[in-house]
């Protein structure tokens, strides 16, 4: 498998200044895995309950993703809700409703345990380390996290992070980890715990990317409407996994296109409700939105 | 005259978690002489009271800036204490003294009433207007505002706007001035106003220009140390403005190249106290941190 990714599968119910979605498809894992798989095969591991719609299923399968470390439970999916302020850069949580995912423990398909590539999506870091101990030696082994863990599980956190190449993080999150203010000291810290790179992501502000003493600033396209910006971390790391697999030598010059190509996914994820933005997707819509990118951010002559 | 600027000339006192400035040269005309003076003529309009150091002027008059309109009257000069929170992009105001700004009304010189470019820093609307009722048609007027006269004189700042060319603002003051949520769609609403063109400054995260329908994103340089960012967004503005001095056209690669030379600029800036940055930089180091942020923000080969 080229890329294995454990996460969550989950119904979120959404409200913006745009409208609302109830109990569609969400988690860091589908967000993911629809980017992803773009670009490479793509293998799924997560829980659900008896109440995933078929059509979640088939949506999933018909991109080509492996969905045989799908494990489905007795109960319900995973629930999140939550309401986005008007700015869309803060959100309130509604509710969490772990259900199914309260008493999971993600389990690999043999086909899945020599991944090239591994995305330990944002789940309890100790579930993180399961995975870990049932992968053989992947190419690139990245993470994302979050402040709950970061506060609560940080042992944990640092053994995950130990054995890992690269680190999603969003500007609060670095510093909570690192205890520092300055980004560039902070990121300095995160690099000494195992990752060499760190991915700084920043929403509407763009990401950075620190690759050891190797920097890299890109801002977010400009989009007219950002109607739901559920998924977006989510859908970067898998644009940008995607574009990293199968590649003869993990460059620096490589992790600047996978920036690109993260950046690009996430812009329409962001541009509508659940999954929306990713299921019909054409090529030809992503080579023009690079292409938009490329001139917005372009070096004058 | 190539560029006039009108605002205020200051002594700040500042606390960072780097240290502290007391009663330290400050002010946007400050900042924005010293870095549009780099690369064009600048007259500085702006009230001082009797206790201005003798260094202050000097310090002007040695980059070539003519302080043939700074009215010096009988008082003190205008006193803004702060201190800024640990991430930098908080801070409370911890005194404002207007002082002699109180009773402040721009003269401006005769050689100053036909400038190439003015900028109408943040002073209270209705005295850029009194500037402008001063002024021959300058090629370009570009106008800084905030918050408080957004919400407190708008019907002034709408006829400033009106004849207007160019807008310098940040996030929140887009959306407050423009009332809606949508970057893209406020920035239309202000270029309706007037200024075909809005600089939306954002700090660490960097700036965009929004050129009539053409778009420019530019992150900021990556600073190991931010010790003190007062006076960068006028820093910005003079890096940017005097970049415009003297050129043929004002097409819009040219307006990208002052995008870049303000975020340049504003860097040194931030990096020290007051207007230390920017007092003994040389052009080597300019041109250093100029290649730097190129390669920051290359797209790959």
């Amino acid at each position: 498998m080229q890329i294995v990714v454990v996460g969550s599968v989950a119904l979120d119910s959404v409200e913006t200044c745009w409208g609302k979605a109830e109990n569609a498809l969400g988690g860091s894992a589908t967000f993911f895995s629809l980017a992803a798989a773009r670009d490479a095969q793509v293998g799924l591991v997560a829980v659900v309950g008896e109440d995933l719609p078929q059509s979640a299923r088939e949506l999933l399968s018909s991109k080509g993703i492996d969905t045989s470390g799908l494990q489905v439970e007795k109960g319900e999916c995973f629930r999140w809700g939550g309401r986005y302020h008007e700015d869309m850069n803060r959100r309130d949580t509604l509710f969490t409703h772990l259900n199914v995912f309260e008493h999971f423990h993600p389990v690999l398909p043999e086909s899945f345990q020599d991944p090239e590539l591994l995305f330990l999506a944002n789940i309890h870091p100790s579930l993180q380390l399961e995975v870990l101990e049932q992968v053989k030696d992947p190419r690139l082994v990245a993470v994302d996290t979050m402040n709950l863990w970061i506060e609560s599980s940080r042992a944990e956190l640092v053994k995950v992070l130990e054995r890992c190449d690269l680190v999603f993080l969003n500007d609060e999150e670095v510093r909570l980890l690192s205890g520092k203010h300055s980004l560039v000291e902070s990121v300095q810290v995160i690099q000494g715990m195992g990752p060499e790179r760190v991915v700084v992501k920043k929403g509407e502000h763009g990401a950075l990317l620190f690759d050891g003493a190797q920097r890299f600033a890109l801002p977010a396209v400009i989009l007219d409407r950002v109607k739901d910006p559920t998924g977006a971390g989510d859908t970067f790391a898998g644009g940008f996994l995607g574009h990293l697999a199968g590649r003869e030598k993990l460059d620096h010059d490589l992790l600047r296109e996978a920036m690109i190509e993260g950046t690009v996914l996430a812009s329409f994820a962001a541009e509508d409700f659940s999954v929306r933005g990713l299921k019909d997707l054409s090529p030809a819509a992503v080579q023009q939105r690079r292409a938009q990118l490329r001139q917005l951010v372009a070096w004058p002559k």
